[in-house]
């Protein structure tokens, strides 16, 4: 296929963003508008990520189950919040099986009326409470400007539905899925983030409140990388989902939610990609060491891959995931720059004269660094070098995180500094009013009120009132 | 929630197989007319399945990617018999976004179509090939008939779509993959199956030819458990994919798709269950020993539950899984009837007395077999015991089937044999009118052409021309 050539960064972001997908050939649009396929490539993240993701779900008590995926149109309009969010941007089945339906069926734009539809039968005693379900399944939201991973039509995602007795279960459980989230991001993905909770513009349509990760984008974007959800009683309300209490009273339920999807792989990208490409946190990348064998004549080809398998048999040993480059129609460096612009963390090089010399040559993805290291010790020096690699990517992020973060009591600066890309943390007096200016004025928005804000008088920003804290300001994908 | 009371096998076998799912909890009928929901119990189950499978398909070199389950009418109608088979099951989004849609969206009734339309873009060479890919995704097909897990309108399934250069190539894929579907269902399933080619009748709409393998359920009836398609150069040709040899020509590119799904499940339940429910083959029990602790006096409590933990640890220290029932709400007895409606293959029973004997009480699901075993020791005795299940469920699946299997050289036996429940081995001359016959008389099918058929000359069992050897008959899910 035609070579991609990656644009800059600094040269134009958003043109680098489609080129680095490509490059690594993580996805393609797809014929029908604003879906995506998902290449390989990109499969292989997800798959990682949701093995991390399920393993944590089960050690907090969680259970995977199926819902369908239609919905009856009706039960979409039960939550007056929830459709007045989600109708605009249904898809809707109106024919099946060679005729017309009695009831147009909403595909799952999210499932929190089928599921609590549902939880009416399941749910009747405290006994069968709490209920701890977790759902990975495809959904739709007919989004009018759509980008890979970040916001197609159709994506993947996983979501949590628990129901639980009293309003504090419900809280804790919100924040429990919330920290399983920051986790997940910050020791899979290398990636920070800001746990807090949204603005009341910014919750979810149905829910009580919302907490999200925010994180930032290598243009100083902020990315909204995982939301938890407290529902409160709105959709046992709705469903009419009540138990029996210890007490004997009847009592309506209390839900959360919580989803982290397929955008995650957008936030990937934008955190750690370079000028060459994407790169995969070691803890995320399927093929973790690329082993480039380098023989120009043909009697050393054998000699020089027998010992790139025994390297690779010995890493496969201890759980690295390994790739031999056997291909005989491709140049190493060609080889090299095909591995870097797939974001495989580390390559090893080996010729001839590594094996005369007992050594390799490893290369490092994230700082380009190049290092001959003895056949002796190999395996251990490959894994320190990996863990070294997912702990530098994180800690490089929190750098530039650091560095593009800003504390602004001048209305002022705000333009400047969002074109330059920045969190800008500033007071505001909790007004819907403010809020909506610097969206109006700006594009940015409130991207949540930090969970360990500290207390702090101070004016809003936009209209001088008092403020007790800070909030996070930013444009975001 | 109230008690479910399980029908019995020789009343009723339908009631039987619903009672048995809601007794153990597996799915439930949706609000949507025959769609399912697919409980915890009932997609543990099927993790299971995908995880030994997915382990399988990589080791053979597939990778996982996702493609749209949007599909445009369009293309349906691309492939003339695809369009046959499928147009008149299919689901059709007509609005999305508030507005009507250009083009209906078809949702997918299985790929073909939208994935021979993608690898027309990614197929250039002979370098691109074999292109070997699967998706695991959820289906629709608009079905008048439901049954939960066997037949649903939404089911989940896992599709296999490979591009090849030649004939040969092709084929040694199908057959390779229907290999992969015999060792799932005879090692993880316990379920002994009979490989075969589906006539021309009976195979995939689109395929050049299809093979099947075929299962004996607890009635006699077959269950069709995977397919696999040589799909010839049907869908390149709709599709104009077309690769450059290696001698520089242009060829269009050889096909195969591949499936099983959640119908699976079902399988299993009729193919082991007993009048007490499901019993799941250790090879697919996430729980593999439910432990039930034993002590009426609460002083007891402690020191039993104490013991319990700790088998328990040592037991998950090799991998099998546990569940200690802490529920102090239910009598042992009870507990002991859950856990076997629930088809966990080994109870593990322990009271005051076991303590001071240094024993516990093993009871196997399958057999019923009580047996008093040393804690020294135990975690081996465990181990073996379980494999003693998974090879008992097969043996006597393997035995039942054969029981149930006739050799037939006349077509008036036919009748009381299918109504007893059999496969009816018999000769048949190749014709479609003597198949469709047999479909009219009787509702029997020929489910498929045995792969180690034996060479043998006879009569066609229907109209008594020459035939070569037999095929099987049987009426079928």
């Amino acid at each position: 296929m035609a070579e991609v050539k990656i644009t800059k960064r600094a040269d134009d972001y958003s043109r680098w963003y489609t080129d680095v997908i490509a490059a690594a050939e993580l996805a393609d649009y797809a014929p029908v508008k604003g879906c995506m396929i998902i290449r390989p490539n990109g499969y292989a993240i997800w798959e990682k990520m949701q093995q991390a993701l399920d393993a944590m779900f089960k050690e907090t008590g969680h259970q995977n189950a199926y819902f369908p995926m239609f919905i009856p149109e009706s039960f979409l309009q039960k939550e007056a919040k929830h459709v007045e969010g989600f109708a605009p941007e249904v898809a809707v089945v109106t024919h099946a099986g060679g005729g017309k339906l009695e009831e147009p069926l909403v595909v799952r734009p999210t499932s929190e009326t089928i599921i609590w539809n549902t939880y009416r039968n399941w749910i009747q005693s405290y006994r069968d409470l709490p209920l701890l379900l977790n759902q990975w399944a495809n959904v739709v939201r007919w989004e009018m400007r759509t980008r890979l991973f970040l916001r197609t039509t159709e994506f993947l995602w996983q979501e949590g539905h628990t129901a639980h007795a009293t309003y504090e279960d419900a809280e804790e459980e919100t924040l429990k899925m919330l920290n399983v989230y920051k986790t997940f991001a910050e020791e899979y993905m290398a990636l920070p983030v800001i746990p807090g909770r949204k603005t009341e513009r910014e919750k979810f349509a149905g829910a009580d409140h919302t907490y999200s990760i925010e994180a930032m984008m290598g243009d100083g974007k902020a990315l909204q990388a995982g939301t938890s959800h407290h529902l409160g009683q709105n959709f046992a309300k709705a469903f009419d989902v009540t138990f029996q209490t210890q007490q004997g009273t009847r009592e309506f339920v209390y839900a959360t939610s919580w989803g982290l999807s397929t955008r995650m792989i957008g936030a990937l990208i934008m955190a750690h990609g370079d000028d060459n490409g994407i790169i995969i946190p070691p803890k995320l990348a399927t093929i973790q060491v690329a082993i480039v064998p380098i023989a120009r004549k043909p009697e050393e080809r054998e000699r020089v891959l027998e010992a790139a398998h025994r390297i690779a048999g010995s890493l496969k040993g201890i759980g690295v995931g390994v790739k031999v480059d056997e291909r005989d129609n491709y140049s190493p460096g060609w080889k090299f720059n095909d591995w870097e612009k797939r974001g495989v963390p580390l390559r090893l090089e080996l010729g001839p004269k590594d094996l005369e010399k007992n050594q390799v040559v490893l290369a490092r993805r994230d700082t380009g660094e190049k290092s001959f290291v003895p056949q002796d010790g190999l395996v251990e020096a490959v894994r320190a070098m990996l863990d070294g690699i997912q702990k530098g990517l994180f800690e490089k992020a929190v750098a530039f995180r650091e560095k593009n973060s800003h504390v602004v009591d001048d209305y002022g600066k705000f333009g400047e500094l969002l074109d330059a890309g920045s969190f800008i943390w500033s007071h505001w007096c909790s007004s819907d009013a403010c809020e909506e200016r610097v969206k109006n004025d700006l594009k940015a928005t409130i991207r949540n009120i930090p969970a360990d804000q500290k207390k702090e008088s101070g004016k809003c920003v936009v209209c001088g009132n008092p403020s007790e804290g800070r909030v996070i300001f930013a444009r975001a994908y």
